[in-house]
């Protein structure tokens, strides 16, 4: 076993995650433990400019040079506040994956823009400042073989949850809903993952319109509630809903205009509507799983929504063939897995193995992903 | 013995320069000979992304992610090229070395800015589509060390042309003249490298200005013009010229602008205004290299500079107690100079060694340089 910290910062912009792991093995022998955790909050500064980056308007290649170089401070900052505090040396640290922080991302080739992927925070200067080698800049290779460079987790699902005995499905909640399906026995390649539909999003704008809250906490309005049927069928009868798999959705489908319209159209009680957009995405998520219940299968919920007590039991009644568990209680941190899935990627990488799972991304083939920068 | 290719996009964005080379050994002991070499010019609808790309008017995030994919493709033709036309297959080819494009170089912190410098040309695309092993991305950690990162070329100049019997300097004449002085058995950190002045800056204004031709080719107009002293002794009392090294200068301080006033104070005839700036270049050269000759000393000419002989000539002149050669003289390309300093570092790099030379790039100690892409 050796520590490895995992790095990932996503389009949320909520600061960088740092897993430091043990691991060891590679492929189905890996193992991981899960440390030490922390999420390292963005300066006032530091996410102006990356908003700046973002933008089309305001960014440029001046901007970009310098950002580059200002991420890869702050993720080396990252590893050592984790480091730190679990009181672990860096001249224990084997390595670090680092996913960066993704400024652009062109799945499919349009008018002059290539296929393309772009996350900056650069790794020579983790490295240095963290005396460690870094494998950074994971999704590129991907791309390269034919892949949309996304979903990059599934690797890591795979080899953190495959099972003997069970087929096991991973449903994330954030505001997407999303899930990987792993057979029992299964080989990569059998790996299948989509977007389920709506996670939170319905729910969160709801909540925000109504009680100008963030979120429905602890599926409170959600119980609260009465679902209506008819509200529910016309939800279901969404097309996205429907649509066969590979397929992905976003904001733009299920987000505040979508929730906008609902509330004009549908003149109910507050709790109501929350009720009926729990209902929705428990039964839409229940109907994509559907189709993989074969023997033991178990539903691990993950992401914001598992801690929803009310979806969570939802999606239970939904599926009475199927165990249904939330990540912590098979002793798994939910908020960790994308920065664990960075240590793992890093893992394979100084292993020469591959990375990416091509039935989830598109990619021809299996390679192993990102750049190393050797200490 | 293995081949390899350094790659090199300059910022005169002539095109990708390949250089394939068989390598052996490493540090002192690195042994490279070219085997072919070639420039794959740019076609214009990707010189004109470049272009963008390079303006801070007109680049941004989405230009930049897709470029970064669309020169790794370039790059790897380049590769595909330079191999094909030495009848070499990529089995047989053990790694590349590829310094991408530089979009953006900031040596010094300024206001917001961090100092950084940026590359681009991605390395996962060139692994894929060449099937081998890309190290990429080298002046990065020299700065993340407190260099400047550049000049980067030092190192191999040190392993090609460091000698037991004699001192050597590399004298590069392009727009800008620049030297690396390599004592007499020379340890790594006894190397000296620094802009000696203009190179063939002025000359060409001058050429353009008086007769719409580019270059004063084989030094026609400066074997027949007259040097005029007092032109010469204004010339040689400029600011930059006396300062001490470390040093670097660049087309602001001896371009356009600084050639238009020598016109318009000095009514010379054409022919004799391009000797004098000729001679300004060689004298400059000359005061350069005086301090750093010791016993056998040899000034090694390359770029541009060292097709013009009367430019040559004047330097022999100036110099008679050193042994002035061009590149070519000693077995070596000028042209593929660049290019092949990548190959060394790549190869440095895949063997943990160092590549930067701290007395050239002000870094607080060596370190190796970049990131490597493993097929």
């Amino acid at each position: 076993m050796v520590y490895a910290v995992g790095l990932m910062s996503g389009t949320s912009l909520d600061g960088i995650d740092a897993a430091l792991v043990e691991i060891s093995g590679k492929e189905e022998q890996t193992s991981v433990k899960l440390i030490e955790f922390l999420t390292l909050p963005f300066a006032a500064d530091l996410l102006s400019h990356i908003r700046d980056a973002l933008s089309l308007e305001e960014s440029n290649v001046e901007k970009i040079c310098s950002l580059n170089f200002e991420l890869g401070e702050q993720f080396a900052q990252a590893v050592l506040a984790v480091c730190e505090q679990a009181d672990i040396s860096l001249e224990q640290l084997a390595f670090i994956g680092s996913h960066g922080q993704t400024l652009f991302h062109i799945p499919f080739a349009r008018e002059q823009l290539r296929a393309s992927t772009f996350q900056i925070g650069d790794p020579a200067i983790i490295c240095e400042r963290t005396q460690t080698t870094v494998v950074s800049n994971f999704r590129e290779r991907d791309m390269a073989v034919g892949g949309q460079g996304a979903p990059i987790v599934p690797y890591s699902e795979y080899v953190l949850y495959r099972s003997d005995e069970a087929t096991r499905i991973l449903q994330n909640i954030g505001g997407i809903g999303n899930l990987t399906v792993i057979p029992k026995a299964a080989q990569q390649e059998d790996l299948i993952a989509f977007d389920t539909g709506p996670g939170n999003v319905i729910m969160n704008e709801l909540c925000l319109h109504f009680f100008d809250i963030e979120y429905d906490k602890n599926g409170v309005y959600g119980k609260q509630g009465t679902v209506n049927p008819e509200l529910l069928q016309e939800l279901m009868a969404h097309p996205y809903i429907k649509k066969p798999y590979p397929k992905t959705t976003g904001r733009e489908d299920f987000g505040k205009q979508f929730t906008q319209q609902l509330i004009q159209n549908w003149p109910l009680a507050p709790a109501d509507m929350i009720a009926t957009a729990t209902m929705f995405t428990a039964k839409s998520i229940a109907l994509s799983v559907q189709p993989f219940i074969q023997g033991k299968t178990e539903l691990i919920i993950g992401g914001g929504g598992s801690y929803n007590p009310t979806l969570v039991s939802m999606i239970k009644q939904a599926l009475p063939e199927v165990e249904v568990l939330i990540q912590e209680e098979i002793g798994f941190s939910s908020e960790a897995k994308e920065a664990i899935a960075m240590a793992v990627l890093a893992n394979q990488t100084l292993q020469h193995s591959n990375g990416n799972v091509p039935s989830a991304t598109g990619a021809k083939r299996a390679v192993p992903l990102g750049s190393i920068t050797y200490y």
